[in-house]
């Protein structure tokens, strides 16, 4: 069975409402991270990046969380959460994802993570000062230029809504009013709505 | 015809490589970013990123470098550049992809481009200073935990082996010395020397 490590707030929720969206039987470790479980030696043997998720198979340990998406996609193909058999599109759904995952979500890891980047407080506090702005301006690009409507891809939906979802869902903390952002809020809310996302809501 | 929008130094050098290795017939489109034409108004219209790569397919434009190459390897599987039939195996070459693009790039581009995330010179100089360090580890992570041998991902040469050389030539720059990873080092003169990367290395 899939074994997914997880943590509340952290983008392994996406990886989490893909499970869900595919009816994949698997189960969940949460780690700690306010008692940095995430560095554990324990958890490090799993996987020496120290982050969630971390989706384990009975071939090995997958990481990042577009990897874990399209796996999930690909092991479950009933499921529809991605278009598998078309090269562009295909494409572009992994355009969205890395879009989030090395710009949105690092716009938004600067805010608590900045020592990963730079040593001192005042760095901290410049980068953290900066979170709201940048974040803005990132959720502002996806709805304008990136998001097809009623999904992120258009007619179907895919693996990029769950991910689009947690980037939504940090919004708030980040400073950022998603009210600016009327497309991200209608699909936030009718993400919040569907028996997948309801399901992980109620197990946090 | 598959044009990519390319500037020397960047990691379009990944998609590049990529697109010889796959014997690809393609245009390149060269941007000048001391002129800052990637922020041009005629670029944004077809990147509305204002980055590097861009691939002008007949269907639309690509971007975001784990999502180019991998559409290269699928459009091109003569090639053989990706684990396209088993869901595990292309799912451990997209984790390389990305982290890849969340991490070691990232890491990077504190150097250069700490504008991004913060406001003050004294926050870009702090960056600055410890990016030797986190690309160093980065790479330090790749050979331990990563790098299966002789390729990337084992056997099979694939489009991560044009990304991570990319990482690597970026190296020196960044105040890391290769010679620290000789598995790294011995991977990038490997890369050096195949035709499709010479025949890139002579029209930077």
């Amino acid at each position: 069975m899939l074994k997914l490590f997880y943590a509340p707030g952290t983008c392994a929720l996406a990886s989490r409402i893909a499970l869900e969206e595919a009816g994949a039987d698997y189960e969940i470790a949460r780690l700690n991270f306010a008692e940095s479980e995430q560095r554990s030696a324990e958890f490090l043997r799993i996987n020496p990046k120290g982050r969630v998720p971390a989706l384990v198979t009975d071939r090995g340990v997958l990481t990042e969380t577009p990897a874990i998406l399209i796996y999930v996609a690909q092991a479950f193909p009933a499921a529809n959460l991605a278009m598998l058999d078309d090269a562009y599109e295909f494409a572009r759904l992994q355009a969205f994802n890395a879009y989030i995952a090395s710009t949105v979500h690092v716009n938004h890891a600067h805010g608590r993570r900045g020592a990963r980047w730079a040593n001192q407080q005042s760095s901290f506090d410049d980068m953290k000062s900066k979170v709201a702005e940048t974040m803005a301006a990132s959720m502002r690009m996806i709805e304008l230029d990136f998001f097809e409507g009623p999904w992120v891809m258009g007619e179907q939906y895919t693996v990029a809504d769950g991910y689009l979802y947690t980037m939504s869902s940090w919004l708030a903390g980040d400073g950022v009013d998603i009210n600016e952002f009327p497309i991200l809020k209608d699909h936030f809310e009718r993400m919040s709505a569907r028996p997948a996302v309801q399901r992980v809501l109620a197990d946090i």
